[in-house]
């Protein structure tokens, strides 16, 4: 299990595609799994990757698309015919099938769905198509056991050695009634350890947690979660089993959710990955650098309001990154917490509450880090001692407003439908930068009287 | 599926406590999931809880317990006799009872050992607290399905029917030798298709992936994901079968890794939750705080170096916080999608190719947020031409290194083995300010020459 690309196994796989030397190629990725094969393909240049692809048979190259990076796959499929992208997608199982036709055109799309070889395969195929992506239709597969509830265990288990062998992993066995209506499920250990002669009505369990079509992935995500569960079924509007969701999908969701609120506190717009082009990465980056940079005019704006203390109290000026900063960093711990209590579904008690916590939380931290500052800028900073604590005093008032800026703010966008994490990354920062800096002049005015 | 806690619920819970109504308490809880109830209990107050904690039996409340929030178990737990302690965990697979007991003080936890009942049970879990908590022994749970290689299938069948009844989920039967060697693995399916006159050597894979018991628990994340597995087995040094991981433990490993990494960008440098104490919240705060107020303290004697500046060119004090919160902003971005393709194992090509390619980014970036700079300092900020000119110019460069102080921290930090997500947050936005602000004032030195 400690498989790495390594450097020589690339530089081989490179000197054999220089050769041609087919034979040799296939004895080396004969028995290598199509996951590894997968991110050898991404480290290969296009040309090198398509020619170990054409290589390989339909078998394993349906696994490798599934794995691939999105570019690499969509280069790869803009050079198959659509009767060889339909040869790949007959291998896969409904649910991946359908996630790969999603990224076609619509025209090829048609005409690699006309050249599915089975039929039945091409109908639920079709049918995943109908759903949105982000919902449990988008994310369920078509590919489950089924048992009738008025089935004898004999016929049932007849029944699904037939089913099984379309379906890779069986999680549970769902039980339906004639209008394929679900009524509970079977548990494959149950069935082991139950006589056959028992009748299927008197074993199987009548509750089972089901989600509809309509369910947002998240949700669905923190159903499995919550209950632990392996694999969920669907159900349609009215109650009929339609497909199930497996717990390795729900991984991704989770992974997906998590990097994107991750990429929004850092101020990046877009789902993108370092291997992306320059041109992607500056249009996830770019907006968010842009209202940093108006929030920026609105300093510096703020900052020409007091520009009376310049002369005899220029020191000032000295500390505003350092107002700024703490304004910032403060803002986003707070929001951050927030997002995640949001996103993990453990935030408890009232608004009020919760501003009153972070009030006190901020004022003892505010203390303690004024007095630092007090300290540090009598001894350290060698600055006046009646700017020492007029800064003092801006930081305990600054901490505690940003930190109720930090907390209120994700909590209302959630109020409103809005992703919390939006007020995350350069938002806080920036509406705490300007917030701190004219509560801090504004102080130093009281105190100083410019 | 649409559990959601109501106001309502809880205070009818809280009206049946206060009238000690344990009838109708037991039956409003009865059919409820135990990941439900445990919602209820964390929304409780303690007494509340601890009271219904008591009236449900130990089949239930055992599940309930590894569902809770770690404060209010451990309070709960604090409540319970030892051999209380061990009657729940004599209800629960052997990885979540060593869970449990890891976190009870050295003396309570060879009390409850030497209380459980099931001695098999209380061996397992003995061995599991050998191993550290981050490995894939510290994840490992005893619980598997096991056939000796040399078995006919009918030996094999009612072995694991005997195997199955103290096991919940069966992912995989695994074939071992007369040494205990894991030899392969038997899909349930397999057996399912399979008749039972097949000697067992015909027909199991000859193929499992496997980790060992010290292999980290982020890596057995990583490959369980690559390889898409529901179930893992765990082997010694030997190669001796000794446990097995399953997915749900995984979604916690990753979920608990995405939210160590969101963390540490939001400057929060312990695992906490928005319903944590005000202590532990700033003690997980203020060490970030108290480093970024430490910068803040360069960055004032910075300013104090180009002082001779107020005088004719005091404009320029008014841009500072400006370049920081731009030098901020970049560096975050860039030092988050570095951590983000190192975590998830999508970064390629050398240190030197990444730093071109952010330096090619950043100055379009640079180019783009300076344009708009240039012309909103004059027509917007009314600023001197030459300070416009002299921002502008500071302005591109500080985006430049601030991007790659961004991309090379982490990059760094990874190839010594320290975890680069560190680097995000206020360690990266603190010294993109001080730099950022040294830049700055330089260029404006030699532009303005004071």
């Amino acid at each position: 299990m400690e498989f790495k690309i390594s450097k020589e196994l690339i530089l081989q796989l490179e000197h054999l595609i220089d050769s041609k030397n087919d034979r040799e190629l296939e004895i080396l990725l004969k028995d290598m799994h199509h996951a590894d094969i997968a991110e050898i393909l991404d480290d290969l240049d296009f040309d090198e990757a398509t020619y170990i692809f054409r290589l390989l048979d339909s078998e394993k190259t349906s696994e490798i698309l599934l794995e691939l990076e999105e570019d690499l796959r969509e280069n790869i499929l803009s050079r198959l015919s659509p009767k060889e992208i339909a040869e790949e997608l007959d291998e896969l199982d409904t649910d991946d099938a359908a996630d790969i036709i999603g990224e076609l055109s619509q025209e090829i799309k048609n005409e690699v769905i006309s050249e599915l070889l089975d039929v039945e395969h091409a109908k639920d195929i079709v049918e995943l198509l109908r759903y949105d992506e982000d919902t449990a239709g988008g994310l369920m597969g078509k590919e489950l056991v089924q048992v009738n509830e008025n089935w004898s265990v004999l016929t049932c288990v007849k029944e699904m050695r037939l089913q099984a062998e379309n379906v890779s992993r069986i999680h549970s066995i769902y039980v339906v009634d004639e209008e394929n209506r679900l009524k509970g499920r079977l548990s494959l250990k149950d069935l082991l350890t139950t006589s056959t002669r028992t009748p299927i009505s008197d074993v199987y369990i009548r509750k089972v947690d089901s989600v509809s079509v309509d369910t947002k992935d998240v949700e669905v995500a923190r159903i499995m979660q919550k209950y632990d569960l392996e694999a969920i079924p669907v159900v349609d509007e009215l109650g009929r089993l339609v497909g199930r969701i497996t717990i390795d999908d729900i991984v991704d969701v989770i992974k997906d959710e998590a990097d994107k609120d991750y990429q929004l506190a850092a101020g990046i717009s877009q789902d993108v990955e370092a291997d992306d082009s320059i041109i992607e990465l500056t249009r996830a980056r770019l907006p968010w650098l842009v209202l940093a940079l108006l929030g920026g005019f609105v300093t510096v704006k703020v900052l020409g309001l007091f520009e009376g203390a310049m002369e005899e109290h220029g020191q000032l000026f000295f500390f505003t990154p350092l107002i700024a900063a703490m304004a910032g960093n403060v803002g986003v711990q707070s929001s951050a917490i927030i997002v995640q209590g949001l996103a993990n579904n453990t935030l408890s008690g009232s608004l009020w509450n919760r501003l009153l916590k972070e009030v006190s939380l901020s004022l003892l931290n505010g203390v303690i880090l004024a007095a630092i500052l007090l300290v540090g800028s009598y001894f350290l900073l060698n600055v006046d001692i009646w700017i020492g604590i007029t800064v003092t005093t801006a930081l305990i008032s600054v901490i505690v407003i940003a930190s109720l800026i930090g907390t209120f703010i994700p909590i209302t966008l959630n109020k409103f439908g809005i992703d919390p994490a939006l007020a995350t990354g350069p938002f806080i920062t920036t509406s705490n930068d300007i917030c701190g800096i004219l509560i801090y002049f504004s102080i130093a005015k009281l105190i100083l009287g410019f």
